[in-house]
């Protein structure tokens, strides 16, 4: 469980990851009520869109600093910005991707990150086949390069969509690059990062699996 | 909290929805290490492969029954075997995919669902442009289409990859058609719908933002 106190806040709490992982939910939610002009909610009305109950989302943005007002709700547009800042969503994330396979070039070609300012601004392969070749204009380097580029980009964030065999290996040299956060597409349990290293895996098929559980009892 | 009564369990229990999210890693690992030739695994052992403490492999799996042998630790293939008959993984899935786009496509191509014994069997699209045309050998169906053909090829599970605006009806067409279990790639937080239906989320972008809350402390 990854804790971090919140700068500027008066009550410094820690605050649970799990609560840091249902936040971009909040603030994408938030955003578009913002947008779409509602000024106030209720705890009870975004435990609705949230699927959450309105004590949970009392709870979770109490973390974070006295946002509600007692009997009329939460400034959605104020509440909205407070929890981009907290998550630092105001800024555009360069972001390096390692291994254009298949798998990658979709991860490459995904309209959503760009989108959310998180831009692929570097490609990596093990393949010096593919080294050169450009995918959505980028030059694929090779990961021998790769923790100097890192570096001379300050690329914090890395996708990592290579075989499991290789995720141990490209991660060390991600390391070696000063990379702090990998979204890990390989289909591998466990990388050895240090503690202060964020590592959060995406998973289709264990996701799958999870729901046939389910299905299993009809 | 999803939750069902593991069938032929001495002692049954409910078993949380968190507890089945992990099982599918636990079964992925005990079937690499059995076909390694490992016999016996400690939870001290099982827990390191995880990330987790050997209490919590222990709580996770007396939910299933009684598996550990005091003082020798698991029985590997046994347990393997046992996990995946509770998963529901000794037969194949087949699932509908719903959304030909440019994700709906990098997910049609994706060979780690069919090894692992979720094949998708039919598409769909509401773009009557792509009506008829084929991804891998599948020829795409109209989403008008989408309830009587789902019945007719008894399909449980889909994968919704539409854009958000699109998701919540989809999602109604589906239930129509019988579907129990649902992977959500629209970004879209809440899709409605009753409590015995599974839908689980893979969303890149939420991950990527609750992962630079911890990058914003540097």
């Amino acid at each position: 469980m990854k804790k971090r106190v919140v700068p500027g806040h008066v009550l410094a709490t820690e605050i649970p990851d799990v609560v840091i992982q249902r936040l971009p939910l909040y603030q994408r939610t938030l955003s578009l009520m913002s947008k779409e002009g509602v000024e106030v909610v209720s705890s009870f009305r975004l435990g609705e869109l949230l699927g959450s109950t309105p004590a949970q989302i009392r709870k979770d943005l109490s973390y974070f600093g006295r946002f509600g007002k007692q009997g009329t709700g939460y400034d959605v547009s104020y509440l909205a910005d407070r929890v981009k800042q907290i998550l630092g969503l105001e800024k555009e994330w360069p972001m390096a991707l390692v291994g254009v396979g298949r798998l990658g070039q979709a991860i490459a070609r995904y309209p959503g990150f760009a989108a959310a300012g998180f831009r692929i601004v570097a490609l990596f392969d093990t393949d010096p086949e593919k080294v050169g070749k450009r995918v959505e204009g980028i030059a694929i380097q090779s990961v021998e390069e790769m923790p100097q580029a890192l570096k001379a980009e300050d690329i914090q964030i890395a996708i990592l969509a290579v075989p499991a065999d290789r995720a141990q290996p490209v991660t060390d040299l991600l390391l070696e690059g000063g990379v702090k956060a990998i979204l890990n597409y390989a289909p591998i349990s466990l990388l050895r990062v240090p503690p202060d290293i964020v590592v959060r895996s995406i998973d289709p098929v264990l996701v799958l699996q999870s729901m046939t559980f389910y299905l299993n009892s009809y």
